[in-house]
């Protein structure tokens, strides 16, 4: 991809962008892909936290998810406000990411209370993780955005205190959702490579090309800290990465 | 229900609230009911909405309807502030109110987008009519929580205008569809009798028993402007009642 020019024509050094990068169309259709998929994830993750509050054991614990939701759902109109501006269409800017998103959650679906919390708690860990990675190489004001919509949902105590106590009362329990959480992953990163072969701008905007990204030595040691963010995530659980 | 008496002993004239009706412990519970009730029928509207919102057929449509569901969850949230500062947990007050709404729910479960928009804009409509008008004999307070939830959801054009083309591109959906309007009426209908049945506080809010509430004439003239207010929704939908 290292052939790839800006159409803007003008000489870049990796690492800086230019005064007006959005006069780039390959930055821009990067830009518009990383909001895209960061609208549609939002709105899918609003979608199965809704439903998953319907798995909860208490009228409590509904409100719970219901709530974070609802904030995954203000993020969603954060963003597509933004999309808007930038002249696109939220539902236009979604469409190429509705294929996997939804893959994910049908591969995805969880069967219990405790599988939906583990969830929420990890994919929102993991995609929040890869956002603020990539927040990085963009321009202030898209990694503004970015940034703001990735704040702490609140649900960390929570999660993390009913799934420790679920295996206080029945360790047999952690073994499956350790299980759980490795197919999570599993199913997030297939899901994340089928995008990156299709999404081409996106991916430039990652790995360089002509743009700002890591280089490959770069994109290794930021796989190796996404990972570490999901193994002291999963350790907090009190589950075996 | 002439001859219940309020707790406090003291003289009231129907129609008149004394200066503090909540030490009057048969208003408070009548209170606590009316605020269970709404708050649980929030938060299952959050549910059934967002649930809904994936029978769309467009990424706009999903959003919309995801949007509806978010305001009612603000209003559950408000709701609930007011139970606590009553000094019961939301959980406590809507508990009596989880077995009808969600009879209500399993048994008009939409099978298609056009019937969840119908629902959400029929049972919403019903709903609101119904706090209004019983929003008349409480405090000034609670009429004004109450009455500031009824906000209009802003979806009645949307609903509207997807209904109206809906029939206009296949005229035999109508029939189909005034038919589940009038299944939704009777469902509603039959769960709040149930909920009379069981709830003799918040009865008695209604009906007056030493508490300022409606006499049987104007019970009768309120069922009938419920049901005014109804075949004009099913009109504007451009249904037969």
């Amino acid at each position: 991809m290292s052939d790839a020019e800006p159409a803007s024509g003008a000489a870049q050094t990796p690492g800086e962008l230019p005064a007006d990068p959005f006069a780039d169309p390959v930055y821009r259709e990067a830009i518009i892909d990383l909001l895209g998929g960061l609208a549609y994830g939002e709105l899918t993750a609003f979608s199965r936290l809704a439903g998953d509050a319907e798995l909860a054991p208490t009228l409590d614990g509904k409100a719970a998810l219901a709530r974070m939701a609802v904030t995954e759902f203000g993020h969603y109109e954060r963003i597509s406000a933004r999309l808007r501006d930038l002249g696109i269409e939220p539902h236009a800017a979604m469409d190429p990411f509705v294929v996997p998103f939804d893959a994910f959650h049908d591969r995805t679906t969880p069967k219990t209370w405790l599988e939906g919390l583990i969830k929420a708690y990890v994919g929102d860990g993991i995609a929040s993780d890869f956002y603020r990675e990539i927040s990085a190489y963009v321009d202030p004001s898209t990694r503004a955005l970015v940034v703001s919509v990735l704040d702490d949902l609140g649900h960390s105590d929570f999660v993390v205190n009913a799934v420790v106590a679920a295996i206080e009362a029945d360790p047999t329990v952690g073994g499956r959702l350790a299980l759980w959480g490795r197919r999570l992953v599993g199913e997030a990163l297939s899901q994340a490579q089928r995008v990156a072969a299709e999404r081409d701008a996106l991916t430039m905007l990652l790995v360089g090309g002509g743009l700002p990204g890591a280089d490959l030595a770069e994109l290794t040691r930021m796989l190796a800290r996404l990972t570490d963010e999901h193994t002291k995530r999963m350790e907090r659980l009190g589950l075996t990465p």
